[in-house]
């Protein structure tokens, strides 16, 4: 807390993580409270790789609440913030009237100030606003000294944010109840219960703009005959085999569960009317390429996974990665420099075996992929200490170096 | 019959139309018998554009059964082909012991010769088999002057044959009994019941070799946990909506549904483990198209159908036809001649409305389309007279003509 003139300003600063999933999330039973048809489970990506960054600062100074995303204001009216906003005050005012007046929960009342970055580019087509929304539910439960259950409201943020308040393997359980209060993110297991388990993000070059996941769950929910059948009948088995192969560390089924989880989804998105279509030519490619490496191994050594966009997210175990990467590099030729087309942590080189490039039968396709992040499971959000590290200055407006 | 040498020859030439489902097959609940996990529908396309001609010939001197398709030998050993041969000749041997002594009876012991062209390229991607083997079991059927239900025979051929025995629209049905006897095909109304109903086969430049809808739907009911529940829970009550549709002309229903239709089918295929893509770029905007024109109009004008290929079968009103095909050159630019790139039917010229233009949000693809058959329902089977219609000369071997 600093004086800004007369004013104190109260600041904190978060970072959160992006997460994939590998049982899928795609359906609201309620559009409000965003309670999902199906239960889901994801690998919490580490943020040495992939995160967002959230400064919240409070202060009887600022004379309304305002935000600014990735260097631009917008607008805060927007519905799911406002929940979120809502929900964090009411849980601090609950707080308060329970008997508990450190300062922090004083400044309640104020309104606030909201800046957010992301360390990678929204081309990435990862779902930012997951980090994005569990970021800012953590900082703001940082700020008003609110501790305990946060996922059910980031969830009314963004569905899949819930699951980005935890590191590791998280599952996000489906609940029973109406108002949605059993609906809650939970770790199924920490990300250093699996070392070996790594992540490949192979971003895409795509033609046009995919329909937005929150307008296509609701048609799937509306047109979709399958929708329903996956989950009520197939998702709750899925559920418990993953746990048990992530508590295993059974890649075989961790990875074939993952990857046809993903083809239900898109099936499912396939079967809604109009379809929607996420898969473009080179999601495809990406398909068959993993599915005749696996073959030619004789085992699940590799799984791909898709959102609602063309970007793969592989899945596997460090000894295979140079292998993998070198095929991909391989089918996927690319004119962008090494350290620029392979980015975060690095791979050990490898060379492909005769019988392998032989084995797998894919016409390349230049510049299909435009670049690929290599990551891994990693923590949930945490605080971040020392006034260096704020996006907004005691000014409570964002830095140069933030508006950039 | 005529004379050859000192031996007779017994010659049927017979020609049978191509089927488009509306309601897709796929999958067996038997695989010798073909039983399907599902009934299905569909329209019999007119002969004029495309048939299957089979000319089958009988005679004491042949040595040995021979077949020649598309001016080729094959392998008459084949286990579909030879379970056609059987049943008929049992056929025909069930009703000789009923008494009937007629003089192509007595032909039925004699070895035969099968010859079969298509008049259209095999590069159409339409399932000739289901033409070919409904031609050769309609012919073998004349020859040994066998009458009655040939569905089930031909069903054992290639399941979707079956409903190319019957012109208009004409439904194969589940049936119950283990032994298939209850699982034939049947007319749900002729082709002149509905005069106005148009087709278009839009072929698609495809890359490579799909997987066969054979190996493709064993597949899909060994993995997908989809495909069951559309066989029992989705497909009774489109059946119903779709004889419903049909025997009203409701043009609106019998799009929407084929469409629906078309796109769970492939739903199920990306279901699949592991995932059968039929549909590429093209197709999918052809789909984006279709959606795009009737959302313009306000109405389902126009449906799109896929069957285990890139290629699309558009249903439309005649009515409708010349601004959708203008349409389809302005999406799909072609180098092709006019009278090359649309064949068949003539459709009168149309100029396309400003409006539809601007709505019509789609980056054209030239060459996407290779070129278009213009055809519509049409009648089934049916045996050719006269000696110059016979593939096979009165020496039991293909004519020249029938060679290229």
């Amino acid at each position: 807390m600093q004086e800004n003139g007369h004013q104190r300003v109260s600041l904190v600063t978060c970072t959160a993580p992006v997460n994939i999933a590998v049982i899928k999330y795609w359906g609201k039973r309620d559009e409000d409270l965003i309670l999902p048809v199906n239960a889901s489970l994801s690998v919490t990506l580490h943020q040495d790789q992939l995160k967002t960054t959230t400064t919240v600062a409070c202060s009887r100074s600022f004379q309304r609440d305002r935000i600014w995303l990735n260097g631009r204001e917008e607008d805060i009216s927007h519905p799911r913030l406002q929940s979120c906003l809502q929900e964090i005050r009411r849980l601090a005012r609950k707080r308060r009237s329970a008997g508990d007046h450190s300062p922090d929960i004083s400044s309640m009342s104020h309104k606030l100030h909201v800046c957010s970055v992301n360390n990678f580019p929204t081309a990435a087509g990862l779902a930012s606003s997951a980090a994005g929304y569990a970021c800012l539910v953590y900082a703001l439960a940082r700020l008003f000294g609110v501790e305990g259950e946060l996922s059910s409201i980031a969830r009314q943020g963004s569905g899949s944010a819930c699951r980005s308040l935890y590191g590791g393997f998280v599952q996000w359980n489906l609940g029973e109840r109406p108002d949605g209060t059993d609906s809650l993110a939970e770790q199924v297991a920490p990300e250093s219960s699996w070392p070996e388990l790594r992540v490949l993000i192979l971003v895409v070059s795509a033609e046009q703009k995919s329909v937005g996941s929150t307008s296509g769950m609701h048609t799937s929910v509306e047109t979709s005959q399958l929708l329903k059948h996956r989950a009520d009948a197939v998702v709750p088995g899925r559920m418990e085999q993953m746990r048990r192969a992530i508590r295993q560390r059974d890649f075989q089924t961790f990875g074939e569960l993952t990857m046809k989880d993903s083809n239900q989804f898109h099936a499912v998105c396939l079967d809604t009317y109009p379809p929607i279509f996420y898969l473009n030519h080179v999601s495809q490619q990406i398909i068959t390429l993993v599915h005749h490496y696996n073959q030619h191994h004789g085992e699940t050594k590799v799984a791909y996974t898709f959102d609602a966009g063309p970007n793969a997210v592989i899945y596997t175990l460090q000894e295979h990665l140079p292998e993998f990467l070198q095929l991909l590099r391989l089918v996927f030729p690319s004119e962008v420099p090494e350290e620029e087309f392979v980015r975060g942590l690095p791979v050990s080189p490898a060379e492909l075996s005769e019988e392998l490039t032989r084995d797998i039968k894919i016409k390349p396709s230049p510049q299909g992929i435009r670049y690929i992040i290599s990551t891994k499971a990693g923590p949930g959000p945490c605080e971040v200490e020392g006034p260096d590290f704020h996006l907004l200055g005691y000014d409570g407006l964002p830095k140069k170096r933030a508006a950039v």
